[in-house]
């Protein structure tokens, strides 16, 4: 898969295939023929995956538009798949120098998790990826950074295939890499305070008690190069207005920012953080992810190991403070999916 | 001056002495000495230029803001003067670079208006800009295009130091270079009709009839290289709202989109063109500029000269069609500036 910051390859064997399939990989590293037959064929792949999973999906179609909107300068704001213009122009040339430039041992992260030995492992890719010549130096990862943003803004999709509406607003807040340090930590129990799950108060108050969404949560996507975002959600139920709902988060939101978190939730949420790390790591694919996505984002080892004890050392009023700091509706952007007028 | 497509380099002086004005400009378009001082006191200049005209206007940073969400692709979104975060880290290499790509004879339009013979300025142009030599060759101006825009979108910012709130709304059109053939012509001439001075539809209904306007017009951003965009605007008077201002300026869209325009005002609308263009020549400075814009926007002389005569030619429908075609609220980007809450 690829994602914003890096592209992933993944593959789950028996031990005894590990070598035979690090070969393989190394191999394909650096000696994939890229003819314009293939290229003919996996366009077309990409672009009917565009087509299926975004131009015929109102929500993914709203999705793109907001993060342009959101993002204004850095390159998140472009879809990874990217834009049906300009994925109907790629050729060979460009697949060509893509891969030469960036496929190289010298720009990859090599993650193996499972029931294997760290010197075995390390003997095989000496062996496989370790014959592949290393390629050209890679340019400094330096991106256009946002500037700074003063408007409030939204984004309004109305489309026949909608039944119920739902909003989302997002914030431009620091990432992992990006950020002083503890306060990425803050902004991950932020969100799992105000809304990661059936025991957050935008579900509580919500869902639970007022009865007035159907679903409504936070996230908060830390493991970015660049700036990343936080995002509030929800979704009417019944006879609710989509405007309630949207009061009812923002409220929420405000409330931290005033009132803080108590220290009972802050360590029920720290509990539920260890614990999802915990088993996280217990599959092998999933251990590799977080070792993978920390390593291609500016992080290292020692970050991953140290994450659930600078998790625990997170004050509640640093939680307030950053959700104080960053979340301000006037520099935010909403994006509202609504059933056509008339419907 | 510096616009989105070409920056201008202009000077009036006596006919005598052209030939010496024309020999320094030869001389600075590739003998510049860029030194460390030279770039820290010009990038001092425009951070301050910066800082004076975008940061303490509230009307400019809100229309930085507009445009990066009106073009999600196309470089319009990137302010002309550049977002400060990257202007402080303009150094010599940056200029140098950019120096010796574009200031070259062969990326140069030089127009020459006023009391002059042409094969006069044709030996002054050899004798001076001649001896320059030809730069390396231009890589084809091919600039991200903007993918199908599917939203209506808002951006608001709120500030201390407005009294009177206004608002616009922007979609993306057909500019001179990329629209078929006549539709440019029907979206200035719609531009007019609509909202071209004090004789348009808008001023007449909102400021004169109705009074709920203190100012309301279009626009049409015509000479541009890529796609561009087509704006209407308002501002309330006494104690009208703001709401009911677009309310009826969009009214007015929508009644063009239906039901067109008559000959009569079409009519009107097209002598005053020919006549400001008349105007326009008439002055040096203004014809000079005219060309210009044209020639660096992909036009040629014919396009110039040709121009009013292709204006004549639009039909009352053509307008009409125009509007139905690209004047969709559903995909559009409204700015707002407005009081402080409270205020």
């Amino acid at each position: 898969f690829t994602s914003y910051d890096y592209t992933a390859f993944y593959e789950t064997v028996v031990p005894q295939a590990l070598e035979q399939m690090m070969d393989f990989e190394a191999d394909r590293m650096r000696n994939l023929i890229l003819n314009d037959d293939v290229i003919a064929t996996e366009r077309d792949v990409i672009l009917e995956e565009r087509r299926s999973r975004i131009d015929s999906n109102p929500q993914a179609v709203l999705g793109e538009e907001v993060d342009a909107t959101l993002w204004q300068n850095q390159p998140y704001r472009i879809p990874v798949i990217g834009w049906m213009q300009e994925m109907e122009k790629l050729n060979r040339a460009d697949a060509q120098a893509f891969y030469d430039k960036y496929y190289t041992p010298n720009n990859a992260v090599l993650v193996v998790a499972g029931d294997v030995e760290p010197q075995v492992v390390k003997a095989l890719a000496e062996k496989t990826y370790g014959k592949v010549a290393r390629g050209p130096d890679l340019p400094p990862r330096i991106r256009p950074v946002e500037p700074e943003q003063n408007t409030r803004r939204t984004v309004t999709l109305a489309d026949a295939r909608v039944s119920v509406p739902n909003f989302s607003t997002q914030w431009v807040v620091p990432s992992y890499h990006t950020a002083k340090a503890g306060e990425a930590e803050a902004l991950d129990l932020l969100a799992e305070i105000l809304g990661g799950g059936s025991r957050s108060r935008l579900y509580q108050q919500l869902v639970v008690k007022q009865g007035i969404a159907a679903e409504a949560g936070a996230f908060f996507q830390g493991p970015m190069l660049d700036a990343t975002n936080f995002t509030v959600y929800g979704a009417p139920r019944g006879d609710a207005k989509l405007a309630d709902v949207q009061a009812a988060v923002e409220a929420e939101v405000a409330r931290i920012a005033s009132e803080g978190v108590t220290s009972g939730e802050l360590e029920k949420a720290k509990d539920r953080f260890v614990r999802s790390m915990i088993f996280a790591r217990d599959k092998q694919d999933s251990m590799a992810n977080i070792y993978g996505a920390t390593l291609a984002t500016g992080g290292n080892v020692r970050d991953v190991e140290e994450w659930p004890g600078r998790i625990r050392k997170v004050t509640a009023d640093e939680v307030r403070q950053v959700a104080a700091r960053y979340l301000n509706l006037n520099h935010s952007t909403s994006g509202y999916l609504l059933p056509q007028a008339g419907n």
